[in-house]
């Protein structure tokens, strides 16, 4: 097949998303640019609007519209100002809004630390969020952090870094998944469920 | 969460990829405008080169660049013009292509014949394969199209148009993956690599 740079900078850029490897990026590369309905010219002008209209907030670091920055979550008057959920991804704020269970303020890092890919606290928004916890005011700082070995240490290292702020630390609770047998459980996940089992 | 219109936009038009379902959209959008390194810009650049620069081929339907259609694997002299192999995506020629066992044309019908989808004959470029075939010099037609139900129906339809057009239309052969164990074989494959055992 000839090479085509135009489509192989395309597959590049696609390959820079996450979960899609090269040869997913491939296939859609060759879907957008043979797509009959235009979605290759629609996804151009989607993401020149996105990148005019929608910007980081600066205060939790997940998306807002520029012209409403701080974002709604972080401005909105019946929301608990003395807690603050930090968590690696803007996306997990999406999900835990989608839960309902949680009415403070959020803070994104943007990541988490990884000797592996070369990110250190750094390259996360751990300074910015010494910086929001240093100001006072809250009650307590929930690790909302993923339950791997990453996410683990950088909870630690976060949890190091505020010691002393005055606010109570804490972390999700580790446990069985709704809807899931004891038999399907894996080693670590049982074992955290009984080391953190509660009256009934 | 805010709503942000621009950012539904493009998690819209990236849940149209391949592939894409609409969390992972959302993951995707949320990276890219979030991306330090520019991906958004990078992305939109690149769509816009690669609709410039890269068109379906008028032959085969896969894709060339703008100054060269027909592509150079329809012009290509050192290949063999008797032998035309139908496939369902222009993907499939890369594979096919990569994998060596093949020196003819191709032509990619952009799809299969799926009822669920509502995708019918029409849809397809079934009508220029028949047009293709008609203009004779094809020994044989081989339909390389995928081994489920709705790459059945494709092949078992387009054998029936192409009926008395004069080429042999055969199918790719069907049997045991190189590399797997009768141990791990579903009974589909199984009986149908019995079905088309050869002499050792």
């Amino acid at each position: 097949m000839e090479r085509l740079p135009a489509l192989e900078r395309l597959t590049a850029c696609l390959a820079r998303l996450p979960g899609v490897g090269s040869r997913t990026a491939e296939r859609m590369a060759l879907r957008l640019v043979r797509d009959p309905g235009g979605l290759a010219r629609d996804l151009a002008e989607a993401l020149t609007e996105a990148r005019s209209r929608v910007v980081g907030c600066s205060q939790c670091g997940s998306v807002t519209a520029t012209d409403r920055n701080p974002c709604r979550l972080c401005t909105a008057p019946n929301r608990d100002d003395g807690l603050l959920c930090v968590v690696e991804d803007p996306n997990d704020i999406l999900t835990i809004e989608r839960c309902g269970g949680f009415r403070g303020r959020y803070h994104a890092l943007m990541g988490r630390i990884s000797p592996m890919k070369g990110s250190g606290p750094d390259d996360l928004r751990i300074q910015a969020l010494r910086v929001r916890v240093g100001q006072g005011g809250l009650r307590e700082v929930v690790l909302a952090l993923n339950t791997d070995v990453e996410g683990d240490a950088t909870a630690s290292y976060i949890a190091h870094v505020l010691e002393g702020c005055g606010a109570k630390i804490t972390r999700l609770a580790f446990g069985l998944p709704a809807g899931s047998g004891i038999m399907y459980s894996d080693a670590v996940t049982l074992r955290r469920a009984l080391e953190g089992r509660q009256p009934a």
